[in-house]
């Protein structure tokens, strides 16, 4: 680590708390998810970053003993599972590469494009085709494996699914089955649906905190290879394609947005959770369960607005 | 019957022969559903039509003889007996009363028209939530209900649910599973998604003739009263609400065109067969496989466009 | 006329009044149009009805001597007038015959369903392309012929363009314009936008009586012949192509409910009123300046609803 | 430069003749826009490259020698000059900073989605609301500032406007007029749109060579400053804004796939041309008439896709 290194970390240490503090402020303007009864009982006006850097030094600083379900995020990870496990080619051809524009469970574009794939596998669409792709013989080997893979990226082996809010999920999540029929009438789903979505809301109901973010994404910032291990998990490659699907897919359709406002790879998911990364550099989570219109942790988003700017951390 | 119509009926017997033969030959310009197995194996160019007048005299020419599934020719029928069960505020509470333009299978208008409720009850999300407002304890005891609705209309005590056109659509129809989850995501549908769409995939199998068509058109031609037996099957108004319908959103997509052309309240299915009526004259069935672009019976619509027009049949 | 008939008119008259009071209370439910000034000067509580009979007697009640523009009232009249001067065939090669589920101004079919010409002639879309479809040398004469064809059916030769209402939409009509380049662009259109516009507005801008509308419906209520002259201004099948429109594209994407709690043709305008008629009997003009959210007079709509009903008017 | 800087140098020199042959095989997949008659007399099978270091060096390859209009190359350039001229709040309370998913003219989410505003300057709804946000008192004004600020990025003060197509797509262009009328119904054009179009096609008519855009390119691939002769053109600050944009939107509804399988900045136009950078490095303009379905040059993606993998090129 250089001196210029040394300085800013320094200087985030000094920071941090008082920015934390400040957009702290802004989660009255948001509202903890609600459509499943576990997600609603979150703190909304919870918030907390923890930074980790390549030797594994960590800056944490809020809300970060809070755990919370990875929900979209994860889809960042299966994605690369599944290319690990079939290659880009068959990936591509179930899934698209292009931002929709539309809400994260839209069925506008399924019905409206021909030939009815999902548009990219961070929307709900693509992501359970993306389920439907990792291996194994049955949904619970598929569980499995990708609660192996988020526990070795993590270095945690306590990760695992927070039972209620799967079950909670499997019983009300009537849009996902919507979209997943559609799917199947399409050919783009084969397998069973029941099946295929109990993998996808398991790998969802992952309970985390900022720290394991924090250190999974470290994984993404150094292309596969965890910095602090030496083990290379993911060929870098497959972190390029999540890497860049996190710029143009990765906060829903307030994407564009997050790129110019941070300009970092970043994935959300609705338990408030945000895992983003400065590249080559540092692994990045959030937490702050109060969401804003379009889906994304209000306080977090501004945390990271002020971060990236102060530090000039946009890839662009 | 007076001087005019007991012509009339002469002259429709003169020259239906040669009307079938000339409509027949439109056949080769369309082509049998094949989504389903069983459909697709119905003769491409059989043509048949029944019309039936209060008396109980037919004419009949052509393929009478071929039985086909109703299809959503159910759907009519369904409407009247959810009326008839629960009243017009409760169902409209939960159908709309308008025209889509759309595919009778699309979701477009469900994601971007709020309240999220379906058009109108003869599209499939209308339909769907029709048969899940049928009186019942069961799904068996609500499908048994409404075949007894159908023998009775149809005065055919022999008519029943083609078990393996029913099962092949219970295993396929994909998109009716994705269009009913979508219903139950937005609280339109309570009940059970797999229970009400056994419901709606047997009315729609019931298997008919062009004579069973005619017969049921007749009652609803005199408006709910059966001219033969002097029964009254439906309440005037809900026969009203019915044929209205069916000249808004028979047809599918083609009904504007259909009303224009033709004039008259009508239904078709995907099997290829038409339900219309001349009010207080005739009941009509027609079988021609064969659809066009938009899902009707390519000769079937030609038939009765020549039959319209020639007979002054239009009600406007 | 039958004793019946004179039974129903004495009928009518002993009810209009209280009839037409209790509709009265409605219009505060609605509001005026605001889009261009000239709209939102409209007494908002105003209702008025005239019904004419075939002698030319008239039930008038409420505020019958408001005067206001057609508006899209004036629609049904330009496409039976292009029909006259064109022929079916070369009119629907270029609008279609189908109610579209989507709003008046709505582009969305324009650029999803091929081959992007507007789905009926009621929609602006439809019937700017109409007014391109009208005889004439200048967008002048077209205005001109319009206007020549409204006064005859009107019996009234003092009809004219409001010049304010018409210099306002003119000025304003953005959405239009945009409609009309976009059916330029889709080679709907081949003449000069401004100058079919130009005829478009002019006949938006006839201002017209209930008693007006009422002397024009009564001519479409007997097939385009004149009850009371005699005279034959349309021929008959051009009226029924009109009346079929009325009944499933007539008050914009509430017609469907229109047709089933009244079941008679109309056609509304923004300005409030409505023009319908009950075939064979009466010529119908309704003006209530206060429009619910479909943009239909919010007290005409049921004050129709009640009087059809008591009178069982619905052709259904 | 550094030895690494000079021997991928020496490499792109050895390869680049080759590549560009191999690429040149799927001029035959694509098809020269044919919408201005100007565009269809581009030779269909033509490609060229310029490649531009810091120092002014540019290695050359292929149809270099020809000369193409930018078409919405222009537009990532008028970007920067409206923020320029109005700071960002101005500019972005008119356009989104989102990618669509839909067609580059489309009017889907215009109408769909509020505020109605375009979701981001690349499309034509955007870049027509940008041309509308230049400074100046006249049209004619206004395109005088944008071509001189487009000669300084050039360093050529012979570019200029191809009167001939910017005449050819002022008559025709009939779907832009549309786009901006209803702009103009959404109050987010407040100019004359005949004004406002007049400037859009003048810069999308701009004439460059791939010369032209690698030296502007380049500007952009230092932040802003002409590497070349010092000059600090626009504030980094808009040159990020922009190259984000490149990013999400900049090669149509393929934004997503270029990311990902190039990963650079990139902007293409309707005639064949795509401007791209390496971040701190190299300016980069291409030129391939024949256009992919998504509306890029065929042989020109294939060509970036080919370098940017040899090279690990992309910013991810």
């Amino acid at each position: 680590m250089n001196a210029a290194d040394r300085q800013e970390w320094a200087l985030l240490q000094a920071v941090l708390a008082a920015e934390l503090q400040a957009a702290k402020a802004l989660t009255s303007q948001g509202k903890a998810a609600s459509y499943i009864p576990e997600l609603a009982k979150s703190p909304p006006d919870a918030l907390g970053i923890s930074i980790m850097r390549a030797d594994g030094a960590v800056l944490a600083e809020g809300d970060v003993h809070l755990s919370f379900t990875m929900q979209s995020i994860s889809k960042v990870f299966t994605l690369m599972l599944a290319l690990m496990d079939n290659g880009e080619r068959a990936v591509f051809e179930k899934v698209g590469k292009e931002p929709t524009g539309d809400d994260f469970n839209s069925m506008l574009k399924l019905e409206l494009v021909e030939p009815g794939i999902p548009f990219n596998p961070l929307i709900n669409a693509g992501a359970i085709v993306i389920s439907s792709l990792i291996a194994g013989r049955t949904p619970a080997e598929k569980a499995e494996r990708i609660l192996d893979f988020f526990r070795s990226l993590a270095g945690n082996e306590e990760l695992d699914v927070n039972e209620s809010v799967y079950r909670s999920e499997a019983a009300t999540a009537h849009r996902n089955r919507s979209l997943a029929y559609f799917l199947k009438d399409n050919n783009v789903l084969t397998d069973d649906v029941e099946e295929v979505l109990d993998v996808y809301f398991q790998h969802c109901a992952v309970q985390v905190t900022t720290r394991d973010l924090a250190r999974m994404a470290l994984v993404l910032a150094y292309d596969g290879t965890d910095p602090i291990t030496g083990l290379e998990h993911i060929p870098r490659r497959f972190v390029q394609i999540a890497k860049t699907f996190m710029i143009t897919c990765g906060m829903y359709n307030a994407s564009g947005e997050f790129a110019i406002e941070v300009g970092l790879p970043a994935k959300s998911g609705v338990a408030g959770g945000i895992m983003t990364l400065v590249p080559g550099r540092y692994g990045i989570g959030v937490i702050g369960p109060a969401l804003n219109a379009k889906g994304n942790s209000v306080a977090g988003v501004h945390l990271l607005e002020r971060l990236a700017q102060r530090h000039d951390w946009s890839m662009f």
